[in-house]
């Protein structure tokens, strides 16, 4: 399965890049083909902004939705977008290897989603969620982080990790990918036998990811007009409630 | 009351800008100081990174963390950052004005808290939550979307919109400051009338912030040495739960 790991951390020496390289090897050992996406040595640019279109559709005032479909017709990115772009077609896994950052990935992250999950590409006309133009691919989010899992509990700290992370997993479904649960590796900074026994979790997942059955969400007919659950739908993921 | 508004949209002539125009005039006229930090404008950088700090404590690893604690003690940060720092200290009240864009606020705003809210200045040494850094301060997020409010409800399709920005509202606690409930205008593209509407709306709220009550948030008492809320503590938050 070609997988694409998509690295963002400012140190390509951190434990992040421990879990890129684990992966990329167990991936490699498992006959899949890995390709590394290092946002930051790549000098990946977070900022959606003029900068990411070779022309524009309305010089004048810059709606950022409208440029990406023009540039999306028009095969008009910038380089930094294209090649994401590519990369992602070619994909058939996606791993986002990050810290968490202020209960979240990075800004770069966030910026590789503002700027490459365009319209025409992604999403559009009816297209999203079970049927998002990225649909039939898988996406991981593999995130570190020095605190404790007791602290991204319910009644933790910081609340349920995979209710943390909604914004992400959900932006990956709208876009089509099956969503696995996310891997969270914590106290990262413990020990090193706490940093080996995590790498050795994480190779053990991907060993066996093949076999997982991604996360639930609620397909488009489980919505009525207002993008509401219909009335005898009961709310199933970790973000709705009745 | 010294306003800050963090501005974070690619297009000044957007319906971000004239809520940040809106809030200018509202807040003038109330007699409060106003200052724009415009980080498109400003050039401002969303990658935490080396670029970050003028000397390194390990130019051979970098720890972000630990590099930020050690650029705040010997007052060595970027100038983009030094800049938001002190629009910060300055400010008594910080609204940060931007769209939602993939769930959450553009890469900009996420660089902004990667990058300012620094350890030394914001949290540290028991220094959090109540008694953060930036504690005494206020902070209102003031968000616009295409998408209805029935889609971001509980049994909308993209869940309660509170819940959904439980990250960001939870970064500013973590940091002290006291935060307002979001600001929510949905609907931007509907029509003239609308966005009209819209204006009217923030503007009435700005004008009777002032006797508002910050949002609830679980004091440091609240919590045992796990992280955990105490067994006789009931979640009151929108994103704990028993």
């Amino acid at each position: 399965m070609n997988t694409l790991i998509v690295f963002a951390h400012p140190e390509p020496k951190s434990f992040n890049g421990a879990l890129r390289d684990a992966a990329t090897e167990a991936l490699g050992r498992g006959g899949h083909a890995v390709r590394v996406a290092d946002l930051y040595a790549q000098g990946f640019c977070s900022e959606a902004g003029r900068g990411d279109f070779a022309s524009a559709k309305d010089p004048d005032y810059l709606a950022v939705m409208r440029e990406q479909a023009h540039a999306w017709k028009t095969n008009g990115f910038a380089p930094d977008i294209t090649r994401a772009i590519e990369d992602i077609r070619w994909a058939e896994l996606v791993i986002v290897q990050c810290p968490m950052w202020w209960f979240g990935p990075p800004a770069i992250v966030k910026g590789w989603m503002d700027r490459v999950f365009v319209p025409g590409f992604t999403y559009g006309r009816g297209k999203w969620f079970e049927s998002g133009g990225l649909a039939g691919k898988r996406a991981l989010l593999s995130m570190t982080a020095d605190g404790t899992n007791s602290s991204y509990a319910w009644r933790g700290r910081y609340g349920d990790l995979e209710n943390l992370l909604w914004p992400v997993l959900l932006s990956l479904r709208f876009v089509g990918f099956d969503v696995m649960k996310p891997h969270f590796s914590p106290e990262v900074s413990k020990s090193d036998d706490q940093r080996k026994a995590l790498i050795a979790d994480y190779v053990r997942r991907l060993d066996a990811l093949g076999g997982e059955t991604p996360m639930f969400f609620h397909a488009e007919g489980d919505y009525d007009e207002n993008d509401t659950l219909k009335p005898e739908v009961k709310a199933r993921t970790v973000a709705q409630r009745d």
